[in-house]
């Protein structure tokens, strides 16, 4: 069992500049951690220490950076990483450079610096593809439409190898349509733009369905899954469970930005882009955690977000 | 279906100096390709033109020494990589950038400057592991019990990625234990110089088996896959399709080496390492390819090569 209550002690979280290991680095500050920081991002002010970050270090998560760190943490929380499907198409051997690289150079400095460490890896399900059956289990196939999903899928298996061949205890989630403040691309995000632009059609069908999980419930699910953490590498779904589609979603953005119009489609559908996410969470919800935010109220908060930030 | 034959074209084989590497460069030659080697390795006189090697490039696989070469190849055999299972426990994170890495590499220089580029991925049975059943088939499940094999898996993953989602022709050829001159290290080498040196007990219990393949009949497979590529990329076993034992080869090599002793065991099993491999050759059969050398064969030519290069 892994003991976060007993003393303070230190977490490394990469890449918490982005809006998953911001929420990541405050949840384990407000835990008791000393967390250190290391990534790329401008931070205004003493916006790091807001986010609970004590230590920021600037830089790629490379050797080199992680030697200058002259840390030895308890916790690794790996959110550093390429963090977009579509660009991973144009640059593929950049998004296996920041994904894959990145994990393979983290895992060799557990091995030889830390080897107590525990290792949580926010993974995707992208790693699924197109799905044989929903919602989703951890068990599925593995048949990913997307470099980006591919690379997921290597570094969850280096994880995993190094795991189970070197005793380091680790976890792997799988975070599904994970959304909310401070995301400033993807869906919600362009599309609140479009709206305010008064761009009324989005392509697709608007039936294609995704399972929206808000990013403070997805730093709760990687951080509770610390806990679990053993070479066995358990592996967990990070989802709400629940299925929505991209209309319902839009026509709430409409009503949120004060439009009386509704979301139109296209009709076209993206080949190789699956067209329903759903996941099974049993695995999660069985270690204690569940979803606190849904959809609408996650809405509301990220459109009065979204209002004060798009400048 | 894949062109060899019309006009001269042009094939860059990556870790040349090797000995699958070799093999691979002087068969190519003499079915009039013009070969391009790139890797580590210090050929003495003539000995790159003496394997058909007519361009030799010392360095890294890396984008650097790829622009280097200002070769648009028709086909790629990337036979760089790490090739010690026992070394990726001590170095995975070296294991990693070798294997990994390099085919990463590999497949951006493809889709970037010759996506017409035929690429021929020799894997290993390090992939499979512990199998359920043998023969081993390609659809066995993966459960690799080294670094080596995980990330061997990880670039099989990425080649099957790449030629999916890009449209790249390749094959994966997952290679069982090659053996032959010019392998300096491994079973046979370290096994001659134990029988040199009147060692007569070995680890294990003798009983354990594996499936022999002659680096010649590798080679030929290696090239006979570049025949099939296609995006669909195809993974086919190479190996003999028979099971020997270690007791046997090491008999044979006593007698073989002139001694009348027998080799003894210590009984101990090394705990991860596979017990037994047998391949499924029934892939490569259907593509017209199967072994040439035998076993006995092969071990008289591999132990008259040992007893002239040992010094």
């Amino acid at each position: 069992m892994f003991e976060l209550e007993r003393r303070s002690r230190v977490a490394l979280v990469t890449g918490a500049h982005g809006a998953v290991g911001r929420y990541v680095s405050r949840l384990l500050a407000s835990d008791g951690w000393y967390v250190a920081g290391l990534g790329h991002g401008g931070w205004k002010g003493t916006s790091a220490a807001d986010w609970g970050i004590g230590a920021w270090c600037e830089g790629d998560v490379s050797p080199v950076e992680l030697a200058r760190l002259c840390l030895r943490p308890d916790l690794i929380v790996h959110c550093a990483g390429s963090g977009a499907v579509g660009a991973s198409m144009h640059e593929p051997y950049s998004d296996f450079s920041r994904t894959v690289t990145t994990t393979a150079v983290i895992l060799e400095f557990i091995r030889v610096n830390c080897p107590e460490a525990v290792l949580v890896y926010p993974s995707s399900a992208a790693v699924y593809g197109i799905a044989e059956r929903l919602p989703i289990a951890e068990d599925s196939a593995l048949h990913p439409t997307s470099p980006y999903g591919v690379h997921k899928r290597c570094a969850e298996d280096l994880v995993v190898g190094h795991a189970r061949l070197f005793g380091i205890r680790a976890a792997v989630v799988r975070l599904f349509s994970v959304y909310g403040e401070h995301f400033r691309k993807q869906l919600l995000w362009d599309a609140c733009h479009r709206i305010c632009d008064n761009e009324t059609t989005f392509s697709g069908t608007g039936s294609e369905t995704r399972d929206f999980l808000h990013v403070s419930d997805a730093a709760r699910l990687l951080v509770a899954s610390a806990r679990h953490a053993s070479a066995a590498c358990p592996i967990a779904n990070g989802g709400s469970g629940i299925s929505v589609s991209i209309e319902r979603v839009l026509t709430e953005l409409f009503e949120l930005l004060g439009r009386s119009s509704k979301p139109s489609f296209d009709g076209k559908q993206r080949s190789g882009d699956p067209r329903d996410y759903q996941a099974d969470i049993t695995m999660a919800t069985g270690w204690g955690w569940s979803p606190k935010i849904n959809l609408s109220e996650g809405l509301r908060g990220y459109v009065d977000w979204y209002l004060r930030e798009r400048n």
